[in-house]
């Protein structure tokens, strides 16, 4: 039976499941977990709060529109009978409610093997992987990824498990460029890769979403949850105007912050003149800074030097990426005090007195404060669960073209377009424009249709894709 | 000594105090408690919290740049010395840097009576201001009332220490609507105040931070403290565009939700239109509504009718006044389902499987969910300790004068402006004015100052008040 | 019959009445001018262009919904008739529009007499005064003034005719300024006013929107009539934050421009700052402005020190009062070279090659450059015309009742209200809402009804007031 | 010598050369024109106006910060000398300064041929490019292209002339699409090019500049400078949501209008509720709509049965494409009476009295109306002489080359990257950072400076490009 398998390559996240009893449970690698139907085959922590966990699912399901619709239909078109995912996402009750749309989309039942939970270590975590890769009488054919991890153990690991997979999707940046590297080697090397992958990094809707979208609603959402301080008329400034910086200025300033931008890229800092923002170095303006937010991808852009002139209450907090954004090290020094005055809030206490309200120590607090918007992992889901249905769908349509091509012993002119190779896809424009589509009844959005004369006009078809491919949105 | 004394009329809010451990404690009326010195002249809740307390209180100092630079201030010049205060506001971390103000100002030391606790219930409640008025060997000459309820207690329980009072400060609508009715009757009829008031409700700065700005920070950090739903494309609908509505409305829209206001008030509906909102009926567009807020001071704004016709997910909360603005009590019905999703948040289940997301039952999720923001305290304290002061200074100058015309056998002629009589007066405007100077250097703002040429052009003098009375800022 | 008189302070304004060919017409004072019925009881400067004056009169009642709405209303009440009204005020189509409303409120036929031109000397604006208040035959009992000048010519050069006015309605802060010195003299001594006045300046509806409303608009405007300049990115200074720099400011900063305010009213600094906006001094950032916009009502405002300091294309225009925030007389120096680049806009060039654009000399940009909207002086009309009403309502309901009184032979205890005695009133807050309500529907507003049981427990009427007296909207 | 030479495809736009004497001019067609040096190898509309069109470019320049900083790197390194370079783009004062600017970079002299003026016939048009490309001891090797009409015409026409061409350099969609058609046929043929050819609308910075920026402030621009309307408070419906209506909507819905939006394409759609605009079809909400503004690049969006419904007075505009978005032609009709009320807006009266305004009888107001922002043509400006220098540096560097080779008698083993064969390329991304950097200067930008150490762990030059390939900014 098609039963999607799932790994989760990292612990949950959000404002439902705060856990702080830290160790005083054993390490669900050690104990064997049976659910209320005796079903084993998973590991979580606390098996005993399914319950709440499923209040959680049921609350996400309510903003999740997009997802629930594609659910509907998929238990009713079944697209992804058959085949066999391996799942290696960040679990919490949003991807849950994908999870069981990758069922409803292949009639499986039953009990879903989820090896995951919150803390794991580095060996924690590839165990969980191996568990999902060598899991008993279950082979996967395709593998959905975020960070490259299950993809590169399999190849590594498992060669032989690796060269039966139908297809990949990946979602991040690296992984993406992983996968790249697999297939576009020397001229006339053959690829590494053993079936298409789908990048989704590149995608249109997805990354907006995931970043601009997110960015704007978690920026206040981070600073509600961990101050009280009023967002009017403080001075901030935002460390990079990419995607995410965009979101931030954008936001801070639409709650009456005065927003100063850092950039490096040409590009991006004209357009922070032509949205109203003052384009300045870090260096020259770290005086008289009240909210200082980090989203630039690099390292080290708040050091040592910019601490030590900040004003007393400066808020510190990076909504970029990892932890490297703010050189956190340089405040582990014993002549300052770090205060813990609430969960995931410091204050480093300078000599001079003044005090540094530092958030989430320098890590995202997008993931350490709140939750994403449900909408942000539905647009998210739906992407991937139409990615991975678009290669299982070619897999089994190429798989039919050649058994009747061998059947009648030769190429007997049955057309077959070969679209996908051992190489790496963007997204079809036409699943992008799906995913909008199944969005906007959750805005109470009414589409208008062409007209043949309409369409004929612009030269689309009436049923889209509608933009060409370089089309900037 | 000119020690204040403080009774709250409600439990402490915010987000700081977490209390969920309910009946296990004992109710503070019926224990002596007693601080590390031993002082006993006072009931709270936990007095074992009083170093969270501490750091709470820190935290807000550093965001009360205004009351701290008049602490600085009235420590010098101890305007208050010899004032006996009794307090009655609501308090928290940041009314209690206010209180630590006044003592300042009066340079009080040691202990402050206080009474009050969260939970208190009415009889604990109106207990714990007789305790503040019957405090052994001290009576106060000066109250400092929100609601009218300290102000009503002693003049009708104890009016032999009312007629003693030298001043009244009043902040609430209720209050001041007493007073007014206290001291304006029919004509020739003697005033029933004992003593000039002042009313804080229409000053100028002071409810421009407590309705207008409170409320375009508050409904954002009320939404994002109690549900993950992305703001943007949500359709939401603001009852009331009073002072509270202009701010939720603002908020939501900066943040790209659709807002829809409703409104009674002809004046109120046309600057919504003007401000570019659309004025509807609730009836008429209840069915597309995800967000719906009330802010009308009215009550059962929202019906059994309205609810009947959500849809599925709707957010209903209240930013308004008390709790009666939706009438939640249509909601106790046995054919619906209340299911607490998390703290302050309820779904109420339809027959028909339409879940309502009620917040904090109706009541104000800026009190029940949220801390107000610390420079709002701060400009409130600021505007009560400067009434204080002012009734204060001008009694013990009467005071003074009347001592020397007796003293002299008559009126010798001494010039004394007898501004303040047994009658209702606002805040001068210099006050406002002086208000509002101290907290420009929190935002970095530097004034212009006129040049004489200029005052004389304008015909003010150029340390102002700047603006005619009736000025509408 | 009651016929309305008008005189005009001043030249028509806008867009629409480009007048340039100067010297060649001679003075209208000098010639009797008829219309094509043969009336001869006016003076414009164009009468053979009265097609197009009637073309712009019609496309301004397109945008008056209010004041076509009043209209209506008033033909068929005729609540004017009788009334002979002077009116005073600035000429051009949307007024047109009003004084039309007015006679239909009187049922007046025929021609009007008007005496008004562009281009008015000293002389002239007198003699057009005088016209109408020496009008054979008629003599006025209403005043519509702006500036008090009809007002004040009538009370010096004509008291025998000034004692037979009814009412003043006066809508200027130095006419309204002069309205109360004249009433509220030293305690005992009689009014000087013969007839009650109403103060039209601190009305609701209005002001805000001819300052905060109409300046929102027109500073956009203005820039757009005058220059090419992309708004996005650039530093703009608004000089004053009362409510025409709050217009200047928001709508600069929501086309993208960087804002700073300066301001000398703490109050008024703190507004900015929570609005968004730095404030800061003039002579700190006079380096850095590409466009600086003057609304502070003083004088001397942009001077010599900040013309030297100024970047070469830096835009200079007043939304202020009259033609003293900048000085522009520092500028006719023969070392700096005034160049005429388009109708209304200068370049001064410095020595050093540095270009100065100076917009309509330093006027009022929003006069000189720009039409108001229409819907602005909808708003004024209706309120000016329900002021008018309001005061000959009265008079003539208290000259009926005198009557009665008379005939009878005494007081014979009929009830009669002397609200307005011979002083200076506000306009009722039920005519400022109904000011409003007559504008929503250019909106598609709807308002909402109080329920009895709603209208009880706020203690207002259903039909209005809905807010006590002081009420801040 | 290096003489650029210049055919223009239009007319001058823009509302400095205000042109209503229509007729009375001969065609310059019929009569040599001579300037004031004796130069005739041009023909323009009023030569005779020199001096006004010189203030106009001085105007333009002060604005045009970008191209003036190039033009002076230009006037040093002198890349286009001994370019010939043909140039079909509208002429206005601010294309001027970028043809002035070409010159210094190719150190050309006296006077530049130019043959375009305003009211051009087809056959005018044509003629004109024919003047250009057939100058007498003159032959283009490179053209600059807006539609692709000089290659067009040179291709088919000139056959011989276009085989020496060097580079081409298209900014128009239909240009582009023409080129790849012309180098991407089927597999084999050989390219219809005869040089490599730049695609500039598919490049980052110019197209955000000439849609979303210039629409963002055109459409204020547009509606002030025809109409009085008030924006606040308005329904407007914005068809279409893709740059040009991403502009338009963000524009209005700043001024306080009421935004509306209409999509097919269901991802724009979704980015328009993301925003906070309500997307419905026209057919619903046309009765409400006070400004009708299309940009959809569509044609008959707006059609009788939309005329017939809409509310009198609703102002119907176009900043799309061309003249087919709206179906003026069913205006057309002998019931409807067409009133000219001002420049470019006409009223068209319905039988039942209502008023349609129609601006620029449904051509593109942004064109019609106003100019385009000086910027935007800067940095049009920089991009085309930048791609123009691309171009013209690589043949001087091949034909060096191959010189060489041809010298040693075959390939010695030069290194040379023959980066640009006959095919269309994108702009490189360092020449996009480039025109950005050119420009920030103009806003007081500082740009961030990469550390060695940032730069290696992004993995990016210090100098740029800092993104890859397909960032989406």
């Amino acid at each position: 039976c098609g039963l999607p398998t799932l790994a989760s390559s990292a612990s949950s996240v959000g404002s439902g499941s705060d856990d702080e009893d830290g160790g005083s449970r054993p390490n669900p690698r050690d104990t064997v977990q049976r659910n209320s139907k005796g079903f084993s085959d998973f590991r979580v922590k606390k098996i005993d709060q399914h319950q709440f966990g499923r209040k959680e699912i049921e609350l996400a399901e309510q903003e999740m529109g997009g997802v629930m619709t594609l659910r509907k239909k998929a238990a009713a078109d079944q697209p992804l009978a058959g085949a066999r995912i391996l799942v290696c996402i960040h679990i919490n009750a949003q991807t849950a409610v994908f999870i069981e749309t990758l069922i409803a989309a292949a009639l499986a039942e039953a009990g879903i093997p989820i090896f995951a939970w919150k803390g794991e270590d580095d060996q924690d975590f590839w165990w969980c992987i191996d568990q999902c890769i060598e899991t008993e009488n279950w082979t996967a054919n395709l593998i959905l990824d975020d960070g490259g991890d299950a993809t590169n153990r399999m190849s590594k690991q498992f060669p032989a498990l690796f060269r039966q997979l139908r297809g990949i999707v990946e979602e991040s940046i690296p992984g993406v460029h992983r996968l790249y590297q697999m297939c576009s080697r020397e001229p006339g090397a053959p690829s590494l890769l053993p079936c298409p992958a789908i990048n989704l990094c590149d995608s249109v809707v997805k990354p907006r979403f995931d970043t601009y979208y997110a960015a704007r609603e978690g920026i206040i959402a981070g600073l509600r949850h961990t101050t009280d301080v009023m967002l009017a008329g403080k001075y901030a400034c935002i460390c990079g105007y990419g995607n995410v910086g965009k979101g931030c200025a954008q936001a801070l300033s639409r709650m009456c912050s005065i927003v100063v931008v850092t950039e490096v890229d040409p590009i991006c800092a004209l357009q922070a003149c032509m949205d109203g923002f003052q384009v300045r170095k870090l260096d020259d303006i770290i005086k008289t800074i009240d909210i200082l937010v980090t989203c630039t991808g690099n390292k080290n852009v708040v050091t040592l030097k910019h601490f030590e002139r900040m004003k007393s209450g400066c808020i510190v907090c990076n909504m970029g990426h990892s932890n490297t954004e703010i050189d956190v090290s340089v405040l582990q020094d014993k002549r300052l005090t770090w205060e813990r005055v609430r969960n995931t809030v410091d204050h480093i206490i300078f000599p001079d007195g003044r005090r540094i309200v530092l958030l989430a120590e320098g890590r995202l607090i997008n993931m350490s404060c709140i939750s994403f918007p449900s909408v942000v992992v539905s647009v998210t889901s739906c992407t991937e669960a139409l990615a991975l249905i678009e290669l299982w769908l070619f897999s089994k349509e190429k798989e039919e073209h050649e058994k009747r091509v061998k059947a009648s012993g030769g190429d007997f002119g049955e057309k077959f377009s070969d679209r996908y190779k051992k190489d790496v896809y963007l997204l079809p424009k036409k699943m992008d424009e799906y995913v909008a589509s199944l969005h906007l009844p959750t805005y109470g959005a009414h589409l208008t249709e062409l007209t043949d004369d309409q369409a004929r006009y612009l030269g689309v078809s009436k049923a889209g894709p509608f933009k060409p491919h370089n089309y900037k949105y």
